[in-house]
């Protein structure tokens, strides 16, 4: 019954980030894009406001963290040396009378799932092991072989009639510059980290940067997901966060530990219950690290990562080191033990990376709740986001009480004097109550209501989104209430 | 002469650019990337100052205007509905033996140019007209006539052994999903001003926009320039802020006024001098536009476009309701002479478009001087920045005089201060004058030093960026002067 509940939760969710202008599928006119969204006039500012959160509480709370803001179209060696052109890929199978592409692992997964349901638990255990395993040895005949044996048949076309398992690169590719034979390849990154590695040596130069420091960058990246599902959580379009944190070798773990625990403050420090996160240790590491943990949030279809803090040893410096040519290191004049600078080195990197995407959706997720108001036999109810007022697209709400009497006039002063500092909307049309009402949609954290008792006495009515509280404040302490709530310090000063 | 110098200007801005980690040449380790650039760690910092100014500027300071952020990948239906899938492109011609591709019309426009230089006045206009009517006609075999008529060789190969004229279009294209027949062809967009047009209505009726109204985006577009050149001014990946006002048909030239007037304004505002901006009315319009003028600025290498305002008509949203088959149109229940509501219509359209990048070399060569400050026979010269205090990557420099006597540690304390709101650097290393003189080079506004008189009394010298003047304030006072200069409050009240 509770996935019911949750499942519902999350179609509100969707439907409610379309009708108050979060979220829009792309090309929504030409019946959409597969798994491509974007962010309408209420989504961009709240993603904007994650965005601001992130880079200051990285960049501007560290003095030895910088940001940087590299292409997304990078030189195809790039994707060489980073393993990505020769190993970011799924095993993919064709179903020949359907035409449909599949991922192999899916089909054998979903195939488990089936077993599970039926109680046939040995079964289902006995492919899991053998699909790990020629996972692992990334044989693809096994993978087939699995397939045609567990007699998994095509959803489309109900048929057996597979091909081969093939890789299928995640990477999208475009031909680059006008030569007239053979335009290069280019791909669109994947990850920004690779911006990161590559500017490596141009940061710490340019920027004097001594080690430990990190470089941290907001930016797109681009993966043909197979399939793309639940809603902006695997998109094909989508924005990382990440931060690359270069340590001397030997003190990865240190700092996999401080950053561990900072991320996850970071986190928590918006007000969202703790409870609701929780640590993943990565099993299996990727070939590139050390250690890796995933933050997860408990997303109404189960805990998901959001974010990944990996310790990625010295891999891509030293690979990107081989294929440029260039040497890839850092000169340590520190003293070690022994009195001695620790010289020359490749270093060490901690890298947080997380999904700007998944962190808005977890944002309008939790901050989302449909109140119910009704008192005695009255029945009353609010969809109310509880957006932390930082990251709330619209500060507050003027609202005179009616369109005359010289009310406009004098919310519009109070407009024009607001609107220098925060994003500030004026609205006139509908009773009051209705008004409150779109704000609570929207998150709005302040209501300030111009009454007939305001051109009187220069006092406002300001209504709390939470509690729906009323008090009756001075126009002139209106700004240093707002800033007291909206002010990015006092989150900086938890996160 | 004059000429030379300010190439030379332009080399410096160039090399200090990357010097303190300004702009970066793409993948510069694997030998780059051709015309794609990536911004260093206060590159970042002043291109997102310059980002916040427009975007509050344009949706914070406009009760009538909302930003969103779409997505790069967008329906292809749309650019053939825009007419990009058919228009948007140059004509090229390659030359047989050095297999080199070249723009037509840039081979004509060289051979235009050498017979200026030689004296040929009459030649050169009688090129310059067939050409013209030519490109008017978009007749290539005719191109391909001049080019053989007027001897034009290969600069390569030195051959006039041309192929015919060919139409190469500029927009990036992928192979989107994972399909087993015939992948989707899909473009990196060209322009950021289609995903505001395809949005038109989610937008309108989620967020109840009444006419006119606006809605603005800052976004990457993407361009196969065959002759990118001029360092960040011509890109193949470039960012765009993009402003689509819908207007009430035949009110669209009272609106382009407004526009056209409030943009400047929005520059001057910076205190770029006026006399480096100049407007440049359209003499051939686009096909969508009926009217159309470019705000250029002075560069080293001549007045340039770095925005433009176009009058678009209803252009755009009435193909899209034709490709589309859904109305694009706006009931507008104002009355009008007649009393009557206006009705519904196909909004018209005015446009402000900014190149991001053009926007951050304007403000790097407009602020950077080569400062003489000799005395005397002693000669001393620096090189300042004078960044408008809200566009400066960092705002204020924390240095303590000495490393000993608890210094630090005083610096220390005023720097976590600032910090929760500021974006501050605190450096030790060297002398205060090589110091001052390394945050002049990237445009800090202000160096606060922390002397032994600090242990005493509490106050620092706060020395200015422009003047060089020196003044002994208060600690507690630092904040409040700080932001007297760096708030945006005051920028945007100019703007």
């Amino acid at each position: 019954m509770a996935k019911t509940n949750n499942d519902e939760q999350f179609k509100n969710v969707i439907s409610h980030a379309k009708e108050y202008g979060f979220v829009f599928q792309s090309s929504e006119i030409y019946d959409g894009l597969s798994a491509v969204y974007d962010y309408g006039q209420m989504g961009a500012e709240l993603k904007n406001n994650i965005k601001t959160y992130w880079w200051k509480s990285m960049v501007q709370m560290h003095e030895n963290i910088v940001g940087i803001d590299s292409a997304i179209f990078m030189h195809p060696k790039v994707w060489k040396a980073s393993g990505h052109v020769d190993g970011f890929s799924d095993p993919m199978i064709d179903n020949k009378d359907s035409k449909k592409r599949y991922r192999a692992d899916q089909l054998l997964e979903d195939k488990i799932a089936r077993y599970e349901k039926d109680g046939k638990t040995d079964k289902a255990a006995k492919l899991q092991a053998d699909m790990d395993e020629a996972l692992k040895a990334e044989n693809l005949p096994r993978l087939k072989e699995l397939i045609e044996e567990h007699e998994i048949a095509c959803p489309v076309s109900g048929t057996k009639n597979w091909t081969d398992v093939r890789q299928f690169n995640l990477m999208f590719s475009t031909q680059f510059g006008a030569m007239a034979e053979g335009a290069e390849e280019v791909y669109l990154r994947p990850e920004t980290a690779q911006g990161i590695f590559v500017n490596f040596l141009n940061v710490q130069k340019s920027g004097r940067m001594k080690i430990p420091f990190g470089i941290a960058q907001i930016g797109k990246a681009f993966r043909n997901e197979v399939i793309a599902r639940q809603f902006i959580m695997r998109m094909r379009e989508f924005e990382q966060m990440e931060m690359q944190f270069f340590v001397r070798p030997g003190e990865e773990m240190k700092w996999y530990a401080y950053w561990k625990e900072a991320r996850l403050k970071w986190h928590t420090a918006l007000g969202t219950d703790p409870a609701k996160y929780k640590y993943h240790d990565h099993a299996k590491l990727a070939h590139y690290a050390n250690a890796a943990v995933d933050i997860e949030f408990e997303f109404p279809f189960g805990f998901k990562e959001v974010e990944g803090i990996h310790s990625r040893t010295n891999f891509d410096l030293t690979q990107h080191q081989e294929f440029s040519g260039r040497k890839m290191q850092y000169f340590d004049n520190d003293l070690n033990e022994d009195g001695k600078p620790y010289g020359n080195y490749i270093p060490y990197v901690i890298e947080t990376s997380i999904g700007l995407d998944r962190m808005f959706l977890l944002t309008m997720i939790n901050a989302f709740e449909e109140q119910d108001l009704s008192e005695g036999e009255k029945t009353d109810s609010r969809i109310v986001l509880h957006l932390h007022p930082c990251l709330a697209p619209i500060k507050a709400a003027i609202l005179p009480l009616t369109k005359k009497d010289g009310l406009p006039e004098k919310a519009q002063a109070i407009m024009d004097d607001l609107m220098l500092d925060y994003n500030v909307v004026y609205e006139e049309k509908d009773s009051i109550g209705k008004r409150y009402r779109r704000q609570d949609a929207i998150g709005t954290p302040f209501c300030i209501t111009i009454d007939h008792q305001t051109l009187e006495d220069n006092t406002v009515t300001i209504r709390h989104r939470d509690s729906m509280e009323q008090q009756r404040v001075e126009i002139s302490a209106l700004n240093e209430l707002i800033e007291s709530r909206v002010s990015w310090k006092n989150l900086l000063r938890k996160s």
